[in-house]
């Protein structure tokens, strides 16, 4: 962790001026899912991808490409629901495009939006298999980040994509995480924890992403007990049979060219590394896109603006990570996997039954 | 063109035994786009992809990179409508998971079905901007190929995702073509064309893709005269504003492991550079799948199997090329664009009044 590094307001993607979230989900009757949509400013904002897990489900990655065409995304959709979850960005699509947001293709307000998304597998975590987002919950995602108010935090925990999520037999979810650099620059990052791996140690039940907090946001989060440690025994080894992954968004008002998104997108699945061990297995469709805010290609400009991403690409990691954690310590529990909080009242001051992010919840 | 090879009996893709063809589309109202779905058998196909244009619209394109863990595809969606477009693989997920094919993911009839799309532009070409396909017309071209009997030629021209399809400013759409080699390996393509280039000669009013025909499948086709040639004028220049893309498959019955069909993609992209000059341009999105239907991997067994695989890969381009001649040759005009017929009628043995496919449609 870089000196000088402060949270933004927010501590979340948020803090990256423009960028909104939105979550939508659905629980009981079956279902235990959610999709969840960061939304660009109305001029888009320089998209990254890496897909780095091997089993990922995806959409509109292979424009991000950097010797591709267009260089600007409107929205990326992260959403439960494996590959049926992919119709909750073609709600997204159509209510941009309702909007007049878009690549300018033909006359005034003919447009294509561009909605990179990505899925993760969380089927039957409610019950009913085919229980699953579609286009309508995407919209309602859209929906929910269209009413939020400028830097307003998302929600975290099993909210939107991460509502039936589970990271090494824990309850995983959503988290979010920014860290503001010396020189001012912001970095936020949005994640979906669902992860094959373990985000919490087998040897201290610690948990990873929350090793370098900034500005004391985990409170006093410290090391449980040795008794919950060893009465957890350890996450449960990933069977080929089940499918996993985690998703993000790693996001900069640094303004960056397409292959430096590209690359920012890279330096956050470093960060996924660090958080969650292992990740990128065979089970795991570990996917992170990246969105540059700033003018474009701002950062490519001489040794100084190179010093600048070189900053960027420095902090993601950290940023990345941290969201992991977020998600984590906030995912409520029920009965599809049991919370961190549950399992390790110890790592809370005062035993885990206080009122932090999901707090309390089993 | 190597010598002994022959077309198989409906010189399409459908000679690829267990791979069947459907279309829908919608045509007037301001309408004029649709949906081609290629099917696998129900226990799949092993799937490769090579993305090759530079403004692509894909859907389950990184799950086919060879280092990732899902071997089989169990269709391929072709679609126009441009990014709205890929909702139409939506619905053939969700007809699919119906049927209960697909990946096997947890209990009996519990499967996660691996749909692979790509998408054209024709946007407007009948009028509407936003009259584009969706999940119901994914799941109506479904239908159409679960309707038809082993081994059906697939409807060509202006069908399916080639509705609209325009290329060179003539009219594009839909066409299909196999080869059966010395060694009894078939080999079948289809595609949408409707790139940014041309598919006919400016200098001879040739059709490119037909240049090297099996069994005289294009009858008495022949350069057209001076005149005609003179009279068109060649293709419009392309514009950055015009978005096109050519989407196709290239499927055989040798059996691939999963890095030699995305080899055999990239071997039809050969093809579509004869086919269509330019092709793979900033405004095109040419995207083509390759489908294995063999048992997996027996082509990588030993030098016999290798001289297999090279055999394939060398008729691949030609098959390709071919399929993108029949779909010139058969596309109708429309207010859209003009036939190739209606421009070239002396190409054609009774000065283009005959009946062949496409015959007389202006």
């Amino acid at each position: 962790m870089a000196r000088g590094q402060r949270t933004g307001p927010a501590d979340a993607i948020t803090d990256v001026a423009g960028l909104r979230v939105g979550h939508a989900h659905r629980t009981g009757g079956g279902w235990r899912t959610g999709t969840t949509v960061v939304l660009a400013p109305p001029e888009g904002a320089v998209g990254g991808v890496d897909v780095r897990g091997a089993a990922p489900g995806t959409r509109e990655t292979d424009l991000l490409d950097p010797r591709n065409l267009v260089e600007r995304v409107h929205a990326v959709v992260l959403s439960g629901g494996s590959a049926f979850g992919l119709d909750a960005a073609g709600g997204v699509v159509h209510r941009l495009a309702d909007a007049g947001v878009g690549l300018p293709v033909g006359g005034p307000g003919e447009c294509v939006p561009i909605v990179p998304a990505a899925v993760l597998f969380d089927l039957k975590r409610g019950g009913e298999f085919r229980a699953v987002p579609d286009a309508a919950m995407g919209a309602a995602a859209y929906d929910d980040a269209v009413a939020a108010p400028e830097g307003r935090a998302p929600a975290a925990g099993a909210v939107g994509a991460g509502t039936g999520a589970v990271v090494g037999g824990l309850a995983g979810g959503v988290g979010s995480a920014s860290a503001v650099l010396a020189d001012g620059t912001v970095v936020g990052a949005l994640v979906a924890v669902n992860g094959a791996g373990s985000a919490v140690s087998p040897r201290t039940g610690e948990v990873y992403g929350a090793q370098e907090p900034l500005d004391g946001e985990f409170g006093g989060l410290r090391a449980p007990s040795a008794e919950e440690v060893e009465a957890w025994g350890g996450p449960p080894e990933a069977r080929l049979a089940a499918e996993n992954t985690t998703i993000g968004v790693v996001a900069t008002d640094l303004g960056l060219t397409k292959a430096q998104a590209a690359k920012l997108a890279s330096a956050a699945h470093d960060g996924l590394a660090r958080a969650v061990r292992p990740s990128h297995t065979m089970i795991d469709g570990d996917t992170v896109f990246a969105l540059s805010t700033g003018p474009a290609g701002a950062a490519g400009a001489g040794p100084a603006g190179l010093d600048a991403f070189q900053r960027v690409l420095g902090a993601a990691p950290d940023v990345f990570a941290r969201a992991i954690a977020h998600a984590v310590l906030a995912a409520e529990g029920g009965p599809h996997a049991r919370s961190y909080r549950s399992v390790f009242p110890s790592a809370f001051p005062g035993g885990g039954a206080g009122s932090g992010p999901g707090g309390g919840a089993v």
